[in-house]
């Protein structure tokens, strides 16, 4: 569309937390594609599916365990020295430890809650923090942004589900967080959304087929597609800073709500 | 983008019912300038502002009363015949009547309040009803939807302010009929939308200089420019049925909420 | 508890604005009991139910129709005039019109639409303003109150559902009105509250059988019982200014929400 | 007033878990003067405000870490088997770790945030969890509940303020957490409420004078007090099953928001 600024788009460098096949995935290429730098950061760099990234789109892959501070301070140090700082940031991790999912409130063990919330909420707080303090160097875009960072999150970001107390608590202390720090940074000129998808999500495999992440929901559009979501981000990127918006919930259209 | 389908794009038929120099205007020329057939709705079609959508951007005016059910009914039956059935429709009326704004709950005459509601929020379900009617026989276009229909509302639809008895009523009214459109018009394939704008709208006049709305409010970039307004309500008729926002708060980098 | 003030129970006035045999009779028989003298005012003041108030717990009755602004500024005149200016009145008036209860969008008839929000929001502003411009001139009670106004709502203020577009838009109006009074009028002394009712509504008749306002959901406690609703709006009037509530979603234990 | 069941109070247990003189010390006296055997649980449960509470109302104090899972059993344990199972738990711990106060997201140190989560709402899980454990052996009470569950919560919960991340995040997690368990436990009889205080909080200390938790606002009743706040709790305590309030907002009548 005739407001895409070319040259902004060539100097944007993106970092991808979270690295997945689904919307990671679909942002990294996206990303690629409308010629942005892009990183791509997981606690295992070494998956098939970031090597594909890297190969057919350059995109640069990260170790980092976004819930531990070091490790999330040296990763944007690294981006920062090998891309360029920061100007997209997706925080993309949705956090749940195995065998939590649909758990009563009486069998989540604590420590399932607790690592719950620091894989999802905790990171975030790292993340945004130091992409914040980065950004903050930037110089305004055509835009008037410094940056932008995006928070995925869910639907129960928006309501409390029963047998998701520890997930519900999660998404909410990651809304919580978005909001707080959108009041803070945006008239620094940081652009800040939380974005609950409110579906579960599905994408075309590359053989073809199409692959979700719930097993027993059929594979129509009634699941959300990662690339249409990546759409989303991409606009939110590049939305002017006198229309900025905080928060878009994403949903199928067929989705109950 | 990739995403844009032109072929869709050349068929669409966009249909603005209120005719101010703002969101309205701005949605007319972008709509055509994106090969869109466009019609303008207006008590008084006459305006200078209208005449010049019409030479510069061959848009189609129309006259509507649009709190009467029978001149709702004859603009969609003309614009259907004249146009085409419309494939977006965006509510953009205001409805406060003159003398309401920041007046006192005892101070509000009860036929200013009844009149701001029935121009802002029962004029929204006349259109709503018209244009689902209208839109259900479409065909869906590549994105799998048959039409979308965006409501413009206010902060006041998030908040009922004080001195703002009358507003909150209509803008909350006109939230709540969009939500219970979406929920049973989206299933049919329809999209539906409800944006509040948290801000005072400013935009740059034919003559270079910049008109807000606000007396008294400085001219700068806290003003929501509505070209922005109406890529945003452009990028939501084009998101994919898989991943549709429901309500999107578009507000100035630097507004306090 | 220790904290009623029988005093200021005495001196009570309550005006409850809608007469059935529900939440407004609860009302009534409660506040009555509490030593309050009590009006009730319906279109049909001749109703048995209202007959049984006046006989058992003296209740006075009134003609009303509370969506014309004469009618509603006389019923507030005889009320102050033969029982004293009103310190607690509640608007509990449903306000859908026959016929309309889950009819799709395309078969609601836009009068039908139109006397849904008159009669529910339109009268909701009208009892509402009387009673802030009457309470206004109260002096405070012990609790620091010169008056409550509650305004009965249900769950279409929190959520427009679909088949329910007229109603979503009258409940979500008077949400927003009370919210507006709420914010414009507590810091004069004047308790204001929005009380959503997430259930069908049940009770118990003279004969000892349960009734209920929708056929077919089964009598049991997971309907709401209107005398405990009318017990929470005692207390939202007993409470002290320091800690007023503005809205209470009330709903039974297994309903789903 | 009328409803209450004296027999059930007799039989009432309360904990509080927090043991600050504001809203632990209200609830510590009410419930103990309406005829609850009440505990009350902090880290230091030999502050002198605590030994008033012992021997003025014969509150039972207990040493419990309400971040630490083995601490909140053993808690939960000993007032079982010492006062019987609680049919009121009230969690109400602030949770925000010194210097965190107002401090803007790159001035927080990672831990600081870390332990503010853990402080509030880890520990609003573990203490629920472990409430919801006893009480669910509970009989209903003549109200039909097994037990209520409350957690104090604060602004934060409903809005992210800037230079407030942390807190946003805990508060906000806390809400989620209430908010699934309300759903997965009320079907079963266990009423959970939040109990956002959207205020500073001040009262009268013994030597009449009154404190407050904020330097430099004024004592006055633009403070929330919570011996006011307490009486809700007993309240929300107190309702019917067929009308249980999930959520109740108290702010000062004179409080923006």
């Amino acid at each position: 569309m005739a407001e895409i600024d070319t040259q902004a788009s060539l100097q944007d460098v993106a970092l991808i937390v979270g690295g997945g096949p689904g919307i990671s995935s679909s942002c990294a290429r996206l990303f690629a594609k409308e010629g942005m730098r892009v990183a791509i950061a997981a606690r295992n760099p070494d998956k098939p599916v970031l090597h594909t990234l890297e190969k057919t789109f350059g995109v640069r892959r990260y170790a980092c365990d976004a819930s531990d501070p070091a490790s999330v301070e040296l990763l944007f140090r690294n981006v920062a020295d090998e891309l360029g700082v920061p100007t997209l940031v997706v925080h993309n991790i949705d956090g749940r430890v195995p065998g939590i999912f649909r758990k009563g409130l009486d069998d989540v063990e604590p420590g399932m809650a607790f690592d719950t919330i620091r894989n999802s909420a905790f990171s975030a707080f790292l993340v945004g923090q130091q992409a914040a303090r980065r950004m903050r160097e930037n110089k305004p875009n055509a835009n008037g942004a410094k940056g932008t960072i995006i928070f995925t999150n869910a639907s129960a970001a928006l309501k409390g589900f029963p047998l998701s107390s520890a997930f519900a608590m999660a998404c909410h202390a990651k809304a919580g967080l978005a909001q707080s720090m959108a009041r803070e940074l945006m008239p620094e000129g940081i652009h800040v959304a939380n974005v609950p998808i409110d579906a579960a999500i599905g994408w075309t495999q590359e053989d073809g087929t199409r692959a979700h992440r719930l097993a027993g929901t059929s594979v129509d559009d009634n699941l959300a597609d990662p690339d249409h979501i990546a759409q989303t981000y991409l606009q939110l990127h590049r939305q002017h800073r006198s229309t900025w918006a905080f928060e878009i919930v994403l949903r199928p259209w067929v989705e109950k709500w």
